[in-house]
């Protein structure tokens, strides 16, 4: 029996999320059910980060444990023929230690969350960018947004049904940058809260119009209240681009 | 009555093209069909480049004619309104002279074809690249591109349905740069011939691949026959990009 490590993409789309739910087709039941058809057993296969409905992954990780000799090349390609025809695509996997666990090992997290900001919708990039069609200035944004850097209690922060012990997070850094049309959140932490990334960017998109001042995002943060949050960004923008572990938990050799 | 050059982005993916035809939707009848709704009566919109079924656009050119007194941000956000909900969207428009015409005045039309270069199949950007498996060399097909820039007769790069009556067209420029796991070939020409790109692009893949010596393309553009090119590369990867005017057929007032 061996342990792998699996970097996934997807268009988090047609999904209702990573995590398995009764009411529709889950990322982790695609990729459950490709293993499944690969091993001929059922198989658990844990995230690292529980994204939620019409969320994105770049770099989203999992393990599952397999017990057929394969390298981790012909698991990945394996994989993904076995997760056709959903938008999934595992694309790294590797054999590593029997105590690496997806979740519980991961040292960081990094999203990406883009903004159109433009007046004509999208067409190309539709359901992958959040369309904001008043101009936003990026500055303003990146400067409100230095007020969440460090350790804080983030209930403002964070959906009623997030499920975390502690409202208490570090993050560790974020950056708002533009690209012509297109606005680029960036934002790293150990781990966060269900709704956090998508509560400070529709907080930032505020600031963003001119509707807050940078200063109202560190009076919100301190106000340690659910109201006192901007909207709630949609999920087309927000991909898990990247989840970091420890060095040693990934053996070099396959 | 006023003229307005419309700049358009497109999902090429669910149209049988830009060009109305009798077997689906064009991307033409739904600006036509839009422009009526606006106007209250039948509108031509003429477009510079006819592009196939799945091929895609970030600036395709169009122009129609109004009566209503509109500014051209009017327009666009009315035809914005009414292409709904295919994904099409109007990103500039103003009005020009009456001498403008979309596909007449052109002087330049500047394609990009992306290539997705890696293993893994695209989970996000399925249906907008053409997906390489095998490790393609860039600088190779950049070397055997170049062959194709001047004066030449194309008839080995066009479709067998290619309408025009001169094979001989003049390509002004090609370049092939890598960006990761992406390979971006841009290309440059007055006007192209029907699946000229493509075939440019399908033939440059074979260099890629080192199953062509990049001189072999020169060898391929001399023959001057239409068995003596490479694969066509399908419609997903390309994208009309931009297409030239002369400065004085745009006024810069509204």
């Amino acid at each position: 029996m061996a342990r792998y490590k699996l970097t996934i993409e997807y268009d988090g789309g047609p999904f209702v999320g990573w995590q398995r739910q009764p009411n529709g087709l889950a990322v982790q039941q695609v990729l459950e059910e490709a293993a499944a058809r690969l091993t001929g057993v059922e198989t658990l296969v844990q995230g690292a980060g529980r994204t939620d409905a019409g969320v994105h992954a770049l770099g989203q990780v999992a393990h599952l444990d397999c017990d057929k000799p394969l390298t981790g090349n012909k698991m990945r390609e394996a994989m993904n023929f076995h997760v056709k025809p959903h938008p999934v695509a595992i694309i790294d996997s590797e054999i590593v230690d029997d105590e690496f666990h997806a979740r519980f090992s991961a040292t960081a997290r990094h999203y990406v969350y883009r903004i159109l900001n433009r007046r004509p919708p999208p067409a190309i990039d539709k359901g992958t960018v959040w369309h904001v069609p008043n101009r936003l200035d990026e500055q303003l944004m990146h400067e409100g947004a230095q007020y969440f850097v460090g350790h804080h209690d983030f209930t403002t922060f964070r959906s009623v049904q997030c499920q975390a012990k502690s409202p208490v997070k570090t993050l560790t850094a974020i950056t708002v940058s533009r690209y012509d049309d297109e606005i680029e959140v960036r934002v790293s932490a150990p781990s966060f809260l269900h709704n956090q990334v998508r509560s400070l960017v529709g907080t930032l998109k505020m600031v963003g119009e001119g509707k807050w001042p940078p200063l109202q995002v560190k009076q919100a943060l301190e106000a340690v209240d659910r109201a006192a949050c901007g909207p709630v960004a949609p999920p087309d923008g927000l991909y898990l681009d990247k989840v970091d572990y420890p060095a040693g938990d990934v053996p070099a050799a396959d």
